[in-house]
C-alpha cells in the first residue's frame, strides 16, 4: 500500500490493515448495520479470512480455538453492546484460557450516542470486566494506532481478550492511518534465583508436588516435567487446561481432581506445592463445609509464576537445576480392541484411542463425560487436547470450528455434552459453510447430569419433581441427527459401543464436518 | 407459613417465598451448581412455575413476554456472570421495552470469591449497565428484604430489569427471613398544568403531531388518542413499541418510519411534536450525512412524560382539556380473500388477518419482513402486537414462549426472521416442553436481508464477494422443518401464498407449538 492509498484509508480500512500487518489472519463475525464499513474493509483484505457466525458466542469461541492453534489472536466483529453480551460467555472462557483475542465492537457514530437510540448501551461498562484492555477509537485518526495497541495488549502481561470499540463514524470517515507492526511482548521469564530456590525447596521437601499449566503443556515443557518427575516430584496439571500435547511417547502428568474432597485426599501429605504457569488450585464451586483452596494445611506453596510466565522455560531451568537426567521413555502407542456392549464415555475414549489420527486436535466440552473419555486416549496417536477452562458450557463446538480453520491439515474431534451443545448449536452451520474438518461427538444423556451430582454434593436437599425436571433435558428428547442435518452437517445416532466405533471410523475417514449422537447412560 | 417454619428458612427459600408473596408466578431458569438451593427452593414453592430454558437468552426473553402480558415481573435464574452474559441481549431488549423483570444471578459463596475460581467474574460490573437496580445478598438475613426491594425496583421509576445476586452461601444457609409484600409504585402522573399547557400548544400549532408509547397503546389510551386525533392532532406510535392493542374497532395510530430520511420527509412541516410515554424519536442507526434526531428543525417538542409516566392517563386528560368529542367509529373487521401466488410478507399478513383468532398475541421479530406483515392485520380480529424494541434480534421466539405461558387461553403468533430465529432457536424446545400455544412463522430468505439494505444506506461501498457472503445465510440453507422437529415442534415449509394460508389455518387450529417455514424472496 503506497502513501497515496494510505491517505485515502477509512478508519475501518486502517484498523483491518493494521491487524493484517500484525499477522491476524481470521475474523469471526456477526455484523450489523454499524459494522457495514468493517465488512467492506474486510472484503478488501485478502490476508484475513472472514467467517460468518450465526450467533456471537460462536464467533468468540472460534476465535479462541483459532488462537490456541496459531498462537496469534483472531479478530472478532461484534454488533454493539448486545452483540458483546451474546459473545460474552466464550470471552470469559477465553480469558480463563489466557487466549489472546481482539474483539472489535462496532458502536454508534460518536455524535449519535447522545440520542440514546435503541441499541445504545454502556459498552465500556459491559465489556470492561472481561477485557484485558479496552478503548474506543473515537477519532478516525486513531483507528490504526489503537488496533496495533489492542493487538499487543492481547499478549499480556497475561494474554487474553481485549476490546476495541469502533464507532461507525470512525469506521466510515477517511483519515485513517495504519498502526505499527508491533512485536508482541514475550511471556515473562522466571529468574535464576527463583529457580535455584525452587530446587532447594524440592531438596528439602519429603513429598513435593508440582502443578503445571500454560506453555509447560507443550512438547518441550512436558519433557522437562518428566525429568522433574524422575527427580522425585509428583507432577499434576490443573483439572482444566487450554491445550496439552498428549499421546504415545509423550509424558503424561496426572490431572488434579475436580471434586474438592477428592483432590484434598489425593494431595494429603504433600509438603510442597510448586506452581508453574498457574495459580494455587481452588475448588470449582464452594460447597457447605468443604474447602475452597486445594492446598493441604501444612503444605508450602512455591510460586514459579502464573499464566503470564513461560512455564516451559521455567521447567527446563528447574530440571537442569535439579540435575535431573532424561526421563525413562514413556509408553508407546496402545490401541485398544473394539469396545463392545453398552456405549459409555469410556468406550468412546477407547474408540478415540483406536481411530484418532496422528496430530488430531480434541475440543473437550464433554462435562460429566469428559474425564472418562480422556483417560483411554492417553496412549493413542500423539495429539493436542483442549479443554473448557472457564466453566461456561457451550464452548466445545465453536472452539473446534476455530481450531479446524486454523489447522486445516489436522482432524479435529469435538466432545460435547448435550446440554452444552445446545448453548451454541449454531456452530454446526459455520462448520458446514466452511467445510471444517470436525467430527463432533455429542454425549446424549438427556440431562444436565453434572447437576444431578452437584445437587447432592451441595446438600440442596431431596429433589422433588420440579427440581428433577429442572435438571432433565429429556422431555422432549432432542433429536441431534435432525438438528445437525438441519444445518447440513451429516449425522448419525448410535447406542452401542460397536456402532460408535464404526461411526467414528467413518466420520474420521470423511473430510469435513460430521456429528455422532452418542447415546450414553443418564 | 407459620413462625416456626419462618425460622428455618434458607436464604434461597426466603428469596423465593418473598417473590411469590409479591405475586411473581413464573421463573425462567437455566441453573448451575451455584443455584442448586434455589432449584430446591423453587421445588417447594407451588405458586411459581419453573420453566427450564436451554440457553439463558431464552429465559430473559420469555420473562419479558410473561411480564408484558401480566404486568408483573417474572423471575429468572441465571448462573454467575457467564449466565448473565448469555441472558444479556434480551435483558437489554427488556430494558428498552421498560419491562419489569427480576433477574436472580447465582454467585459463588462469599468466602469462595477471593480464590478467583474459574467461573468468578465481576458480576456487578457486567450486569450494572443494563440493570435498573443491582445488589448482592451477601448476608443470608438480607435475602428476603432484598428480594422485596428488587421486586419494587423493577417497577421503576421507569420499569425494567433488576439484578439480585445471590451468593451460594446466602442461598444455602438458614437464617433467611421473608421480605415484605410491597406495593409497586404506580407510573408517574402528569400534572394538570402540563396538560393545560399542552392543550394551549396544540391550539397554537398549525400542524401538530403526537408520538405515543407505553400505556397509551392500551385500549383506553387509544380511545383517548382517537379523540385527540379528531381534534386535529396527527397521532403516531414509535416505530417499535412493547405492546399495542390493534384490530377491528380499535383506533390505529400511524407508525413512525424506520428510515431517518423517510421519517423526516413524513414529518415535514410539523410545528409541534407532543411526546407521551416516550422520548424524542431518533434514528435507529447513524448514517453519513443523515440526521439522528427525527424532529424537524422548526418543530417545538412538548414533553408529556417518558416511559415512567402513565401515558394513557395523560391522553385522557389531554383529550378532555381539548374538549375532544368521541371519535368516529373505526373500521370493523376486514378479512381479505385467500392470497394467491408468490409467498411474501404481505401475503403472510393477509393470511394472518384471515385466521388470527380474537385476542391473539403477536411477537414480532420479523425484521425486514415485519412491517409488510403488520399492515394487513390492522383490521383483523382484535389482538395485541408486541415488538422488538431494543434492536437485539433473537427475541421473537423467547418472547412468544413467555407470553403463551402467561396467557394460556390466547393464541400466540411469533414472526421471526431466519437470521433472528437462529440466535435463540432453543426456545422451540421450551415451547414443546411446556406445550406453549405458539405458532411460529419464520421468514426464510436465507439472508440478513436488512443488512443488504443497510450496506447501501451506510455508503459502505460496492460489496465484493466477501461482503456479500457475510450477509447471506443461504450457504448452506438452514432446514427449519428439521430444526424445529429436532426439538419436537411440528413444522412445515411453504413456498406459495395459498400453501401458507392453509398451513396457518392448520397451525392455529391445533393447540400447542407449531412452526411454519415461510420461504419468501431474499
Amino acid at each position: 500500500m503506497d502513501d497515496q492509498q494510505q491517505e485515502a484509508l477509512t478508519g475501518a480500512q486502517a484498523l483491518v490493515a493494521t491487524l493484517a500487518d500484525n499477522g491476524v489472519s481470521a475474523c469471526f463475525a456477526n455484523p450489523g448495520t454499524s459494522e457495514m464499513h468493517l465488512v467492506t474493509a474486510l472484503d478488501g483484505e485478502p490476508r484475513i479470512r472472514s467467517v460468518l457466525c450465526l450467533f456471537e458466542g460462536i464467533a468468540t469461541g472460534a476465535a479462541d480455538g483459532y488462537a490456541r492453534m496459531t498462537g496469534t489472536p483472531a479478530m472478532t466483529l461484534l454488533h454493539l453492546g448486545a452483540g458483546y453480551m451474546n459473545a460474552g460467555a466464550n470471552i470469559h472462557n477465553a480469558g480463563r484460557a489466557n487466549t489472546p483475542m481482539v474483539n472489535v465492537i462496532g458502536d454508534h457514530a460518536v455524535p449519535h450516542l447522545k440520542y440514546d437510540a435503541p441499541l445504545t448501551s454502556d459498552i465500556v461498562g459491559l465489556a470492561g470486566p472481561n477485557s484485558r484492555w479496552i478503548k474506543s477509537a473515537d477519532r478516525v485518526g486513531d483507528t490504526g494506532k489503537l488496533a496495533a495497541e489492542a493487538f499487543a495488549a492481547s499478549y499480556g502481561p497475561k494474554p487474553g481478550p481485549v476490546s476495541l470499540l469502533l464507532p461507525a463514524d470512525s469506521a466510515w470517515l477517511e483519515g485513517g492511518a495504519k498502526g505499527e507492526v508491533v512485536t508482541p511482548p514475550p511471556l515473562r521469564a522466571v529468574t535464576a534465583e527463583t529457580i535455584a530456590a525452587a530446587a532447594n525447596a524440592i531438596a528439602a521437601a519429603s513429598k513435593p508436588v508440582m502443578v503445571i499449566n500454560g506453555t509447560a503443556l507443550g512438547e518441550a515443557g512436558l519433557q522437562a516435567a518428566a525429568r522433574i518427575k524422575a527427580a522425585g516430584v509428583r507432577v499434576l496439571t490443573d483439572t482444566f487446561y487450554p491445550k496439552m500435547r498428549r499421546g504415545a511417547g509423550v509424558f503424561a502428568p496426572e490431572r488434579m481432581q475436580y471434586f474438592a474432597e477428592g483432590a484434598m485426599a489425593d494431595l494429603e501429605g504433600s509438603d510442597l506445592m510448586l506452581l508453574a504457569g498457574t495459580s494455587a488450585p481452588v475448588a470449582f464451586f464452594a460447597y457447605p463445609g468443604k474447602p475452597s483452596l486445594l492446598v493441604p494445611d501444612d503444605c508450602n506453596v512455591f510460586d514459579l509464576g502464573d499464566a503470564s510466565t513461560d512455564s516451559a522455560a521455567s521447567l527446563q531451568a528447574l530440571a537442569d537445576a535439579l540435575g535431573a537426567k532424561e526421563a525413562a521413555p514413556v509408553e508407546a502407542l496402545i490401541q485398544p480392541d473394539v469396545p463392545t456392549g453398552d456405549l459409555t464415555a469410556q468406550s468412546v475414549g477407547q474408540s478415540l484411542a483406536r481411530h484418532m489420527p496422528e496430530n488430531a486436535v480434541v475440543s473437550d466440552d464433554g462435562v460429566s463425560n469428559g474425564l472418562m473419555s480422556y483417560l483411554p486416549t492417553q496412549n493413542g496417536q500423539p495429539h493436542d487436547w483442549m479443554m473448557l477452562t472457564g466453566g461456561a458450557i457451550g464452548q466445545g463446538m465453536p472452539l473446534a470450528l476455530g481450531a479446524a480453520l486454523a489447522a486445516p491439515d489436522r482432524k479435529v474431534i469435538c466432545l460435547s455434552g448435550d446440554g452444552a451443545g445446545m448453548y451454541t448449536n449454531q456452530a454446526l452451520w459455520s462448520m458446514a459453510r466452511e467445510g471444517a474438518d470436525v467430527t463432533t461427538i455429542v454425549f446424549v444423556n438427556h440431562s444436565y447430569r453434572i447437576l444431578n451430582i452437584e445437587l447432592y454434593r451441595t446438600g440442596a436437599g431431596n429433589p422433588g419433581p420440579t427440581a428433577k425436571n429442572m435438571l432433565s433435558i429429556g422431555g422432549p428428547e432432542i433429536n441431534w441427527v435432525q438438528l445437525s442435518e438441519s444445518m447440513s452437517v451429516p449425522a448419525v445416532e448410535v447406542r452401542t459401543a460397536e456402532a460408535f466405533d464404526t461411526a467414528l471410523a467413518d466420520a474420521i475417514a470423511a473430510p469435513g464436518p460430521r456429528l455422532i449422537a452418542a447415546v450414553v447412560p443418564g
